[in-house]
């Protein structure tokens, strides 16, 4: 199996991020992106290749082009204002706030493109973040081409990301970049597999009203967790999308064997839509050890993950979504795609 | 005239703010309430009395009542969560996210009651919130017995907060839990003029499809401005309130001559509106060195303008809203009321 991966992956470095009220260090760093590579090649998982550059039209099928553009310009305006540190927002436009207005002043932009107060924006933000959902899109590339599975390592990850907002550390989507970019060049059905412990809000809203992108994730139980207000088992799609998203809710400290009902679930519905390829939004923030999770995989476990997508037996694109447990980061998320096999 | 104020409104003393990004020391502090009281009492204003204790009714007339008991039990459940600092909210229930459902999470809760992450949530939060609330309701009370004004010094502020949420500093929205009891309590017509630097978001919500409570509010445009999201000139009401909203957003470095003619417009409405009394939300925050505003107001400014609100000739009930250059707190506050005069 091929892996995707490009340097300017790592130019966003956050160094402080708000979570649960206070100013913590970062999380999502690129050392993530690192040991993973280093294990894909330590266990020779496969080639890496360097991930394509793509136009931004691509992208603008999903998030909304104002949004892209003000990522794009971002930084820019910020230090413009005299700004020099990595940007949080810190108003959101909710109920009764209007949505309609022409923002100007930096602070209600990052307001208006944002969904929370951790995700720290900075000076390569923008650069790594257009060059993961790049990495996205070659490996769908790959998956066009005829390979029956591939690796997109991508970081930052993307599945919290919406139309034109950004937050749980994700900018752009890059599953459902993919997923789109499949269905432009040729593919009938795609589906998208969470398997990230949070719930892929921005993946799940973005495909919502359509039948031609399945939505599958298996999730801690937004009650207990981020992202709070989406995930829950009654959301299934809407309009012409109807029956077209499942979500499987579990408990906090979830163990691999409470999760595989679950799995076995999404797999038949897998089976019944026979989608012409798949995209796993593969975080290993399901593992015991996870610094900011509440599941309690073990790292064989991930094993059997990838056994058991390769049975599905349709065409698949890995995507690296989160996992914090930056050690054992390489050898889980390896573990899922020795596990699926693959040449 | 006659000032309100308890002393329970002290004991929210926050520590610390987010505000553009970065954790600040708190600028909506005890020490607002105390040096405009001190300035209240050298200068003989008129007679301090506590406020009345009100039941939890007045409130319920403009907040949600699961709002109001969220803000009840919050601390208590923060720290049997093991929480121990004050608290700060880091997700919203923004487009695509969902408002509908029961949240459990005390992190999910923080979002889903406010609008901004720049408003810390303590141990004594809502005992002063309810306390600057009952100040609120005993001016009201005192305009209803006749006196022709009153001061009632409430901290912390509250024309940010809405039907359901904090923000800004603000809890309860105090103008306008004044303002329905008013309503409930006899005046057929209330006018609420917030000359606060920035917009009442919360207020201008709370009444906008209502004719019976007028809403003026004079501000930094919210271009250049917190809240950001409200307070533009084309927002005039809706429904039965069509035309009983009014806002005049002003650039950065409006200085009082540039401000009159839109103080001048605003009393021209208060003129054809004829309230039955009328209600200031009183912050000081045009000062010229304020911390966190733009506007150029000096001293003096501020006897000129409790002499036009004076010659407006309605019962007037003065809250105190905003304002954060502490040391000149008092005096630019004690100069309108002293300019308003009264006995
Ligand atoms: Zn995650
Ligand atoms: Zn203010």
């Amino acid at each position: 199996m091929k892996t995707v991966f490009s340097d300017l992956q790592l130019a966003h470095a956050p160094a402080q991020e708000i979570s649960d009220g206070e100013l913590k260090p970062a999380v999502e760093i690129p050392r993530r992106a690192e040991i993973v590579l280093e294990t894909v090649r330590q266990r020779k998982v496969g080639d890496v290749v360097g991930s394509e550059e793509f136009p931004i039209r691509p992208l603008q099928r999903v998030h909304a082009s104002h949004y892209v553009s003000f990522l794009e310009s971002f930084w820019g305006r910020w230090t413009e204002a005299g700004r020099t540190k990595e940007a949080f927002p810190f108003v959101w436009p909710i109920r009764s706030l209007r949505q309609d207005v022409e923002i100007e002043h930096i602070d209600g932009l990052l307001g208006r493109y944002s969904m929370d107060a951790g995700t720290p924006v900075g000076e390569f933000t923008y650069q790594a973040a257009r060059a993961s959902a790049n990495t996205a899109l070659t490996g769908a590339k790959l998956i066009l081409d005829g390979e029956k599975s591939a690796f997109a390592l991508c970081r930052p990850p993307g599945h919290h990301a919406g139309f034109d907002f950004y937050g749980g550390y994700c900018f752009f989507n890059n599953a459902a970049v993919a997923a789109q970019y499949l269905r432009d060049y040729g593919l009938n059905r795609v589906a998208i597999l969470d398997v990230d412990y949070h719930h892929g809000n921005g993946t799940q809203a973005l495909f919502y009203d359509r039948p031609d992108v399945l939505f599958l994730s298996i999730h801690a139980d937004p009650k207990n967790e981020y992202p709070y207000f989406l995930g829950f088992a009654d959301e299934t799609g809407e309009h012409a999308g109807t029956g077209f998203t499942r979500n499987w809710p579990l408990p906090l400290g979830t163990d691999w064997d409470a999760y595989t009902p679950a799995l076995e679930e999404a797999c038949r519905w897998l089976l019944v839509y026979k989608p012409d390829a798949m995209i796993v939004s593969l975080g290993l923030d399901c593992f015991e050890n996870d610094p900011i999770s509440g599941f309690r995989f073990k790292s064989e476990d991930y094993i059997l993950l990838g056994q058991r997508l390769a049975k599905v037996g349709v065409p698949t694109l890995f995507l690296l979504e989160g996992g914090y447990a930056v050690d054992a980061l390489g050898t889980n998320c390896v573990n899922v795609l020795e596990g699926f096999g693959g040449s």
